[in-house]
């Protein structure tokens, strides 16, 4: 098919969670979709949020957050906390809170997955602020572990893609095994 | 609901999508999750991988590579590019190969999208190897082009999650507006 060129501010498929943030002595949630993992050993991330928001400052001075996975039952308040800043909206009471080791990261209770983060580096990207850390704790609901790891699947997380929600769907294949039929193939 | 302490390496719902460079003359291609977009403008992305990757050498060279997004008739494809290595096997005649500017981006007619990228910067993240780059160049299938962007949901993306592939699934509503119901109800 014949292929044409198109913007460049390109929003695949990407992953919806809240940071929780200490700002002033308060928790502040904030939804983002930049993130990614960076390394295995420990368990790293980054993730990329504009310099002026609210969280930053608290990220900065406490060198924590919280990253919290909604399942697809908590679309409506993850996105209320990608609308509304911190700056003018209170958003301490939205969910139930807990913490870990850490007292600045603030975690959802109603989150079926939730990490405390240790701020490892951060960096100003041409204006965007990026941050390197080290995931320290992970607590889930138990109907979502198996052995010590979770089921991502039963949590009914949420992706965003092209301004928009959507559950996951219907399963491929398994990762790591069904391109071997490829060189089965070949051979 | 009681919550437990898991593993701290978490592998939450993540794009599958195909890096593609130039090493030793050749196209090589290998599939990658681990990837965030950056920044807006100029529209940049950023991603680890492995530094004893065989695409590793090619990206520190040429400065270059490409970003595929294979749709859920290529997950087999996706996934041989996951599993072995260019070290030993050849995948320069896995796809159809085109070019846009640079010809050191090499990119997969077969995939709807496809993004040739300039290295801003690498970093070394505790032996992990962290590229910044920008998207220089984005190419799309007609049928999945609206305006001049991209409609992901047109384009069955794959998503990685608990080491298997999943299609995208149901709309769950519009995001920056669903949110807007609780402050609305709180008014």
């Amino acid at each position: 098919m014949e292929k044409i060129k198109v913007s460049n501010d390109v929003s695949w498929q990407m992953p919806v969670v809240i940071m929780g943030t200490m700002v002033d002595g308060a928790p502040n949630f904030s939804t983002v979709a930049w993130i990614t993992r960076l390394g295995s050993e420990p368990a790293t991330i980054g993730l990329c949020i504009d310099a002026a928001h609210y969280s930053t400052s608290g990220i900065i001075k406490n060198k924590a957050f919280s990253i919290n996975f909604p399942s697809v039952n908590l679309a409506e308040k993850a996105d209320f906390c990608g609308i509304y800043s911190g700056k003018n909206t209170n958003k301490s009471n939205l969910f139930n809170i807990f913490y870990g080791a850490n007292p600045n990261a603030p975690l959802i209770e109603e989150c079926p997955l939730v990490l405390s983060c240790s701020v490892i580096e951060t960096k100003d990207f041409d204006g965007d602020f990026f941050i390197r850390a080290e995931i320290k704790e992970a607590y889930a609901n138990e109907n979502v572990v198996k052995g010590n790891k979770v089921e991502f699947v039963k949590m009914e997380p949420i992706i965003y893609m092209d301004k928009k929600y959507y559950k996951t769907g219907e399963l491929i294949g398994q990762a790591w095994h069904i391109g071997k039929k490829i060189k089965e193939d070949a051979e």
